[in-house]
């Protein structure tokens, strides 16, 4: 469950520009703020079940969004990238060789 | 006109996915494969008038997610930081901290 939550939080965060206001509202209450559905379902003078059905198609659309423009899996892909090319330069007794070849990697990455 | 169409075939490339078939047929034709409307029109049976309504409403979608998500914008400054870092390591008079901050930019871009 932690771990949804996780993957929810950096699926909204690359993909909110996308979602309606009040999809946003919701999404942001749930999983950024920590509030239950009734909290929301109060908030917004609506039932629990519509909050509900409305942050299950949201995720549903995150995830679809995220199967078409990896945008969270390269953010991955990148990051580790990046930590490497960083310990690299941090230790210095790397070769030039080797930080270019993660360079290189990182430009395939786009 | 030129500098559009290489616009426009990176945003393309970016968001094709978003697109739908009839949409993604007709815009690589005209842009990658610089069919004009007439036989893009005369292609799938339909009017010139209709293959031009399609491609412009496309281009402002494209427009739109570009908004919204940046890819082409954050595409081209990871360009440029990843070129700075080559040269810093092929020149290799660079000073570790020069490349760190290089790679501390780049990590903001996420």
């Amino acid at each position: 469950m932690l771990e949804k939550t996780t993957r929810m939080n950096y699926l909204y965060d690359f993909y909110q520009s996308l979602l309606t206001p009040k999809q946003r509202s919701y999404m942001s209450l749930y999983y950024l703020d920590d509030y239950s559905l009734g909290e929301i379902a109060e908030q917004y003078d609506v039932s629990r079940q519509a909050v509900y059905d409305n942050i299950k198609r949201t995720e549903a659309m995150l995830e679809e969004y995220e199967e078409k423009l990896l945008l969270f899996q390269k953010f991955q892909e990148r990051s580790k990238l990046i930590s490497k090319m960083k310990e690299l330069v941090k230790e210095d007794h790397s070769s030039n060789c080797d930080l270019l070849d993660l360079i290189a990697e990182l430009e395939k990455l786009d």
